[in-house]
């Protein structure tokens, strides 16, 4: 049995981020650790018992239509049902809209064991939480009194509907329309692709967060407005809603896309008011949509990468239990006619388990920092709420891309350890590998992370976040010396960040005499060297917790073996990369009648 | 329409190779580069207009069985007898036999037109060569005169039987019995797997080259035989068998594997023999079946690599034509009111295409090198024969690897490149991208290339084939230098080539102190860093050409610029890698218990 996660790992990160302290914050103050430890171990629980054992099954029978109509696999109804149960969607959200007001630490690490089990199943209640959150944020009450109670508890469901089939990253593009009926409502009309959850069976309705521009908008991202549209509509606004009668709202399902991956949760191109009878409500101030969205794309980022560290952990377990299994080949120096040994005894099988297992420690520690980081930044004390969301935001695009990245290729690794078997859908590390693809293409590709990061992120404020960095990180290189931990591991840490902030400083200069591609054409180089030296850090605190403990057991000589791997292996690269983004012009130049 | 290969880089590779040279080879003397170019043009029509518009309805309807046998793809039926109209299995044998005595550097880049219309039909051809030429090689005249005509006339096709459920890479665990019946045939019982081919509905019969072990054999590799067991057999051997009346053989279908890739061919579960009746005919000597399928092993591990090369190159082509149609976002620097552009104008876009045809180049001409040696190697001059062979044998796990590797990064590109819709199987990179990590796992994992090269090849002859190969090197940096290359280019390439050799010198002495793990576990390493210089050598063979033929026309700057992004990004990782072979010890070290 695939235990998904390491529970050990998952433990000691919410020791390393000390979530008990984060009850001193008002906000968590009805809760304690025996609290969020019951919460853990419910997601356990349905992750492993419910989620995972209808894994298989929902992602080779995906969802039909019938009659316009998405029909989801019975297990994932019944999986989203149970999750729903467990009050997954509110987790975060207020006690006054039925919340439960845990830290985002908290769940985001309970919620990786739901998203282990089954990314599609539990990816209908995060979505719904991401709409729940922009409609709890920024509608008037009216709206929000009847659409967010029904919501929160999973009773109706949301979607995101930003992409549309021409623009698929510059939202400035879009062009679906809301006209203003001056009924308090607008009329939608347009078309929406790669609605996640856009239509289904397993609750009463969907709420639709659409992205459109009310007519005479500005052009571009400034003209864009946000607005509910549910697919079924209340007769009337006002709390109790779901317990009325709704009509139709002229949403139509108008294709069922066939992703490769994900594939218990539908994707769909929507058609909205193709009959002109489509309401949506505005949500917030008119044209200010997708800055709104954006306050909230930090909490979808984290979310993306802890998916992304969950699908990378399953495939780690799935590989290493494989690895000890099966005999395969002799021991290097012994005869043929000697006994097979494990897998595992091959050097090369430990250097692909090894370098999975750092991936997976090193995405999940990082999901940890990052959360912390949100709860502070929204609950904790006034003071210390700029420099957290500073730093949050810092490392948001890297808690999004290095899961997604790497765990790709964590992903890879497992189906090779499985050989010719992990080329067959027999075994599954091939379906947790195309479930992973995705994460490096949703929530904004890793292209558009890239830009983020070094476009505006780190020279934000003067590259005042980089400097919050270094602070946590040198606290983290004092604790690391002081308990003692092999001083190769902090002086190479402090060399990389030196080079970091030297290569930031050099782009920055070229980018503020006007060279925007010198700046910016290696982006992603400059966020793949960002990347390892974020989970150099992170690597370095699971080790220094390790070697504080003794660092006997084997979970401890694991983490300390799982840092000296990633030492060794990725922060060389630091070096070499900022040479490349300092020197190489090789594709900026490149004029493309040349491929 | 993809042309799925660039004909100006076939065409180059053509005259790199000198292929007009071989025709003063006895073997190839009925040949001229006028015969070469028509068998090259026939290759790509088919590619292009037969097999490439089959390929995304073989890869969604995969073979099924009915009633125990295997019914294809119409359209892969179709390829199949277009395929072998073209002569293709038999291009590079005897025309004794009925071959075309074609060279097998021109028959490689020719059948990689074949190999990216459609891997899975051109595989049914491939598979047959294979097995028909151990037919030729080793068996006696009378199963040759039964066999090897039908075979190479692809009315019976040919499979590779090696694999059992138990024994993957470890043929010599393989537990197949073959006992002799004392009538000249053997009686085959066993059951393998992975049998790609292995029952098809699109020739008359299909031949088995089985490995067994004849009863009383040594244990290990050592007892290790090869047979020829039809699927249908008939009643006397001698020429003309094909024509007269065949009986069953007692061979039958237990199951279909479910690959992720190359769905258009089967891969099956059979059983031998499991009513007692299943003859084989022993081919070659006994207890030296292994040694005669590795002789010929280098064939086939070109061919995964051609194979590689050529779905890594539709990747490739499919991702350039999305990029400068699709447009999306807006030029740095340029205000979201401005039109969209082309994905092709950013940057970053244009670096994964890059990559790719950097990698695809790469791919082919070290292809097309190795080819080249195999044909020195078989039918060149008598006194240049083990040089050749031994630069053969040195470059095969490289040129089976590279592009299985690399490749693989570049069809995950692609599907990066097409954002969302990459994700789904409405557009055929993600095909593609399943089609191509076969490649690192069958003839021959990735680790068991990497112990072939380092364990094996390197060391041979004590270390022979390094210097064969630093003096082909040699030739290619003068030239280089003569032709007025960037000299940054060579120089670099010479001292990448003494870290090569500095750190083989190592290793083998850490080997010979009988430290083997420290030797051999960073194997897979050393192979990266290893054809990280070999594919930097061979760029600067194109861009040399390139400089040559004055470095102007788009098709010379696209060589040249993709020589510089090698250089610049993946040469400065061999120093890297070389001191990750020599310090790192993490994974070597590991003890399984800690992860």
């Amino acid at each position: 049995m695939n235990p998904l996660i390491d529970d050990r790992l998952i433990d000691l990160l919410l020791d390393l981020e000390r979530v008990e302290e984060l009850c001193a914050f008002p906000y968590f103050a009805d809760h304690d650790r025996e609290t969020f430890g019951l919460y853990v171990d419910a997601c356990r629980r349905v992750g492993r018992q419910v989620l995972w054992p209808s894994y298989v099954a929902t992602d080779a029978e995906p969802p039909a239509l019938a009659e316009g109509r998405v029909r989801l696999h019975p297990k994932t109804k019944d999986g989203f049902h149970q999750v729903r149960e467990l009050g997954v969607i509110a987790a975060n959200r207020p006690e006054a809209f039925g919340g439960h007001q845990l830290p985002i630490t908290v769940s985001t690490l309970a919620h990786a064991y739901l998203m282990a089990g089954n990314l599609s199943t539990a990816g209908l209640a995060w979505l719904t939480t991401g709409a729940a959150h922009l409609v709890e944020e920024f509608a008037d009450e009216a709206v929000r009194t009847t659409f967010l109670e029904p919501m929160l508890e999973g009773r109706w469901t949301g979607t995101m509907a930003l992409t549309e089939p021409h623009a698929g990253s510059s939202l400035g593009d879009l062009t679906t329309t809301a006209t203003d009926a001056g009924d308090g409502t607008y009329r939608i009309r347009g078309a929406k692709i790669f609605i996640s959850g856009g239509d289904h069976d397993a609750a009463e309705n969907v709420v639709h967060l659409v992205l459109a521009r009310i007519e005479g908008a500005p052009d571009g991202v400034k003209g864009i407005s946000l607005f509910a549209v549910p697919q079924r509509r209340p007769t009337e606004l006002g709390a109790g809603a779901a317990d009325r009668e709704l009509e139709p709202n002229d949403v139509h399902v108008t294709g069922l896309i066939h992703k490769i991956g994900w594939r218990g949760l539908p994707s769909l191109a929507l058609g909205f008011g193709d009959e002109g009878d489509c309401r949506g409500w505005l949500v917030g101030r008119p044209h200010h949509g997708l800055r709104q969205m954006f306050q909230m794309m930090n909490e979808a980022r984290i979310g993306v990468g802890v998916s992304a560290a969950a699908t990378a952990s399953v495939a780690y377990h799935e590989a290493l239990a494989y690895a000890r299994e099966r005999t395969q080949g002799r021991a290097l120096g012994s005869r043929s006619e000697s006994e097979p040994v494990a897998l595992v005894a091959h050097a090369d099988v430990r250097r692909m388990l090894l370098r999975m297992k750092s991936i997976v420690d090193g995405s999940f520690a990082l999901a940890a920092t990052t959360a912390r980081l949100a709860d502070e930044a929204q609950h904790g004390p006034e003071a210390g709420r700029p420099r957290a969301a500073a730093l949050l935001d810092l490392l948001t695009p890297i808690t999004k891309t290095f899961p997604a990245e790497w765990g790709y290729e964590a992903n890879v690794l497992a189906v090779q350890i499985h050989g010719g078997y992990g080329y067959t859908s027999e075994y599954v590390p091939e379906a947790l590998m195309r479930d992973q693809k995705l994460n490096s293409i949703h929530e904004g590709t890793t292209q558009i992370q890239a830009l983020d990061l070094l476009g505006r992120k780190v020279v934000a404020g003067g590259g005042a976040a980089l400097g919050i960095l270094k602070e946590s990180i040198d606290e983290t290189l004092a604790a690391a010396r002081e308990a003692g931990v092999d001083e190769a591991l902090p002086a190479a840490l402090e060399r990389a960040l030196g080079e970091v902030a030297a290569l930031t400083a050099a782009l920055g200069t070229a980018g503020a005499q006007g060279d925007l591609e010198g700046m910016l054409g290696h982006g992603v180089d400059y966020l793949t060297l960002f990347a390892i030296v974020i989970v150099a850090w992170q690597h370095l605190r699971l080790a220094t917790a390790a070697q504080r403990a003794g660092g006997e057991s084997d979970f401890h000589r694991g983490l300390l073996q799982s840092a000296r791997y990633w030492f060794a292996t990725e922060l060389p690269r630091v070096p070499m990369l900022a040479r490349r983004c300092r020197e190489d012009r090789s594709f900026v130049d490149l004029d493309p009648a040349w491929l």
